[in-house]
This record gives structure tokens, C-alpha cells and sequence, in this order.
């Protein structure tokens, strides 16, 4: 057994061990997209709650803003941001469980639910604070659904 | 002057301190938006941008998805994302010129010159290939022309 070793060979396995070091530690780019879009959803959301809540006065102009970026958000297309290989179970910085994967019709009606929830929200939060925080229940009701049953608790 | 401070006092201006360590800190919830939005954009691209360099085959229906989303993504009103303060000059964790707030207008059109790109290359990414590429081309002059005038280079 040959144990001397070019230093040329051993400077490309340091570089793929770097590179795969470095490719694991990277988010993998359709986790780092849904969760994206998730981030998108609670900014959103967070402009309707505030006002809900009453730690800002009611606007019906920017409530209605926020709640037409969200109907623009539930109808993308996520299919790419969902890729076999990325629940938690096979990759880091997710809290996506595998059953997602295993149950698409239900992830997909539940989306749907979401899709028409935020068309509600849009038609109410416009309206006044009363219809607004009636729709916001809804569209609550509808993230709560899809993340109890296919998000793993937070750590 | 009186020096002696009781505990309990010294213990709430650690605390506030602290806050206010913690609350420097936190990203703007309005940049991690629309840092959200680019990086969106940036997903749907990248899907296209691996079929226009041959990485991977080129597939209508996944290009006009992506288009599609880009669309979407384009129509989002993104007023509450940029409100006064969130500029680099102000704000840590963003490139965003101060520039941007003061020439309002010029953003608005840029913003829409990059709507029509989008919606033209929804029209083109599901015909075929070099229709995509074309459009896209239209579309990264858009991007490059709000970059260009109203973000800081990478530092």
C-alpha cells in the first residue's frame, strides 16, 4: 500500500471536501423558495394582524393591498419549491415532513382552501375592520390546517 | 450626584439595552420582504436560466410555470416594502440606495417596464426555446435597470 500521496490529488480531495462541505451548509435553493414565499404570507399577514389587533388604526386601502398581494401569493405555482429529497428527514433547515410527499391531493386541496380564503380576505379587508378579521379567521383556519398536519413542530 | 443605582434598576437598563441590541439586530421585517421577493425572482429565473444555458432540457411547461410565477410576482404591491428609513444608509442588511425615495416615479416605471417583460415572457417561455430566450433577455435588461440606478454594488 502506497501511502505517499501527490499533494496535487490531495488538494483536489481538500477541494471536493470543501465543495461538499460548502454545497450542504448551502440551503437548498427550492427550500430557500417556499420558505420565501412563507415569509411573504407573514409580512402580509402581519400588516392585517396589526391592525386586527389594534396597534394600528384600521386602512382599508392597505388592507386591501395586503390582502390582494396574498391572493397573488396562494396562486403561485409552488410544484418547483416541493422537489422529491427536501422533507426533513433527507435535508437540513426544513420542518417539511415527508408525508407531503406521500399525500400531494391533500396538500393540493388544502391549497385551494388557502386560494379561496384569500380571495375572501380580499373582498372583506377592504371593506371594514369587522369583515376583515371575520376572512383573516379563515385564511388562519386554512394555514393552520396544512401546517399541523405537514409541518414538524418548531425544535 | 448619587451613585448608588439599586439592582433592580441596573437590571432593567441591561434588559433595555439588550432590547435595543436585539432590536438592531433583527432584519427589517419590510427588507426580509422584499429581499423575499427578489429571491423569488431569482428562483423562477434561475429554472429558466438552466434551460437558456442547456443545463437542463428545455420544457414548456415547467418554463411557463416559472413565467407564470414571475407574472405573479410582478403584479405584488410592494409599497409596504419600502418605507422610509429601509435604505443602506439607514438600515443594515440591504443594498437599496436612498436614491429610490427620492425618485419614486422612475422606480413606478421601472417596476412596470419589468410587469410587460414578464408578461411577455410568459407568452414566450411555453412556445419554445429561443422564443424564451429572447424575452428573457428583455426581462434581465429590466432587472439590470433597477440595479443598476438604485442598489449599492456588493461589498
Amino acid at each position: 500500500m502506497r501511502l505517499f500521496v501527490k499533494p496535487a490529488v490531495l488538494g483536489l480531495a481538500a477541494a471536493l471536501l470543501a465543495g461538499t462541505t460548502l454545497a450542504q451548509d448551502m440551503p437548498n435553493p427550492a427550500i430557500k423558495a417556499r420558505q420565501s414565499v412563507m415569509a411573504l404570507r407573514g409580512f402580509e399577514l402581519g400588516i392585517l394582524g396589526a391592525m386586527a389587533k389594534g396597534d394600528v388604526p384600521y386602512d382599508a386601502e392597505v388592507a386591501a393591498k395586503a390582502a390582494g398581494n396574498l391572493v397573488l401569493l396562494s396562486q403561485l405555482d409552488l410544484s418547483a419549491m416541493w422537489p422529491e429529497g427536501t422533507d426533513n428527514s433527507a435535508a437540513s433547515g426544513t420542518r417539511a415532513l415527508p408525508d407531503i410527499w406521500s399525500n400531494f391531493d391533500d396538500v393540493a386541496a388544502k391549497a385551494g382552501i388557502l386560494n379561496e380564503a384569500a380571495l375572501e380576505l380580499q373582498a372583506a379587508a377592504g371593506t371594514d375592520l369587522e369583515s376583515m378579521k371575520a376572512a383573516m379567521g379563515n385564511l388562519g383556519a386554512a394555514c393552520t390546517a396544512c401546517h399541523k398536519a405537514y409541518r414538524a413542530p418548531a425544535s
